[in-house]
């Protein structure tokens, strides 16, 4: 039976890794890259540097980037993931044919626990290999640290949700702190603005990061037209914020 | 102006130490651990066996560990807390003014930014130190990365609460998934247990891992037990839980 070890690697800062990430990098026969088409090579160059970084001149052999499938966006959204994530395990397991390795290593951007599905993905397998996951230090977590604030207020609690879910639900009630992750489309901008405080961040950890924070109603432009500039700029961004209602 | 970085270390295991947090160990003059009565004399060690294995020999003269006050728990929550915060900022004063240092460092469990009030006592220094935060791994990543399951349900939202505020409040509305903190009163047995899971995790990360999951329904007995018993076993506990609503 093979072993699969998922690794957190973090939001682009090579400096996110964890001891035990550099261990696991170190134990692997074979360490996949999942490649997406809509990544710019530099964010691919990236996952091999973070590798020769451990490995030095060895990383080459083994390291193998793999192209993912790409999601079908039409249609049912639930659906849709599902066909993907089926696509995507076919995927593995051609990468994984492709050389005798018993231990596997994967890299994740963030955790693999958060809004990330190669847990899900590694559950499709057949043969199941046995599973591991090496924590790694979330987008949510560059976003706090950068900004220097804490996530939760004092005995509150915190909502953690997608900008999909945020645009169609609006704001959760009961939560005096929303975090939302995967938005590609600004969905604070269908919110009422009014009371609302907002920490946004794009290329957390990394040199080119960007930091935009204040009362959502007079930030809301200015992070809209950054985050088009930026990533016109760059050809991709990944960028997460957190809402804050003010008491 | 003093600079004071807030070092996240995760939950007990040197190997969540990221690559950041070790050349922010060695860049500091002076490293404080701050030490709370209830904590046993292996919690305090541990810190400084992270330290040495990021310092070496030298570890021992830049450390520093210093005493924090006890939090009245009798009387308003808020208000207890926040006079405890006052003394607790006047303790690391004091530790500041010890040594002549201007890079100073503190470790901190887990990640600075959750459910940990370092942020907010360093807000109250004076005169106020520059101030950097490095992200570590949290409790919830490592009982994750333990049970080997995602956080999130695709496309859903996740709350972060704590003990307190499930036992007064209940199941949050609209949650799949509720991960629990700071919670030393086993809170989910005041929640009705039908339709919930359970993923349950105690020193996480460390050699003493104890993980237990399953149906609440007939979890809740045994997470009691095991939590009583492996706090009488080692003087204190650390530990934290996920609940998830069946589809």
């Amino acid at each position: 039976m093979k072993e699969l070890t998922l690794i957190g690697i973090g939001t682009g800062n090579p400096d996110h890794l964890t001891r035990a990430g550099e261990a696991a990098i170190r134990e692997a026969e074979l360490i996949l890259i999942p490649r997406k088409g809509s990544e710019k090579s530099d964010l691919a160059d990236l996952r091999r540097t973070i590798c020769a970084s451990v490995l030095g001149p060895e990383a080459d052999d083994r390291v193998l980037a793999f192209d993912l499938p790409v999601r079908d966006a039409s249609g049912d959204y639930r659906q849709g993931v599902d066909s993907w994530h089926d696509a995507i395990a076919l995927a593995w397991s051609k990468a994984l044919e492709t050389r005798a390795a018993s231990r596997v290593a994967l890299l994740v951007w963030g955790d693999p626990s958060l809004y990330d599905s190669s847990l899900r993905i590694a559950g499709r397998l057949s043969p199941m290999p046995k599973i591991a996951v090496v924590p790694g230090i979330t987008a949510l977590q560059a976003l706090t640290a950068a900004h220097a604030i804490p996530l939760n207020a004092i005995n509150a609690l915190v909502v953690i949700t997608t900008g999909r879910r945020l645009r169609d639900d609006g704001w959760p009630e009961a939560a005096s702190t929303v975090a939302v992750m995967l938005d590609g489309e600004c969905s604070f901008t269908h919110l009422d603005p009014k009371g609302l405080d907002i920490w946004w961040g794009a290329f957390l950890g990394m040199e080119n990061q960007i930091l935009l924070k204040g009362p959502l109603a007079s930030m809301t432009d200015q992070i809209v037209r950054t985050r088009q500039d930026a990533r016109a700029r760059h050809g991709w961004i990944m960028d997460t914020y957190l809402l804050k209602r003010r008491d």
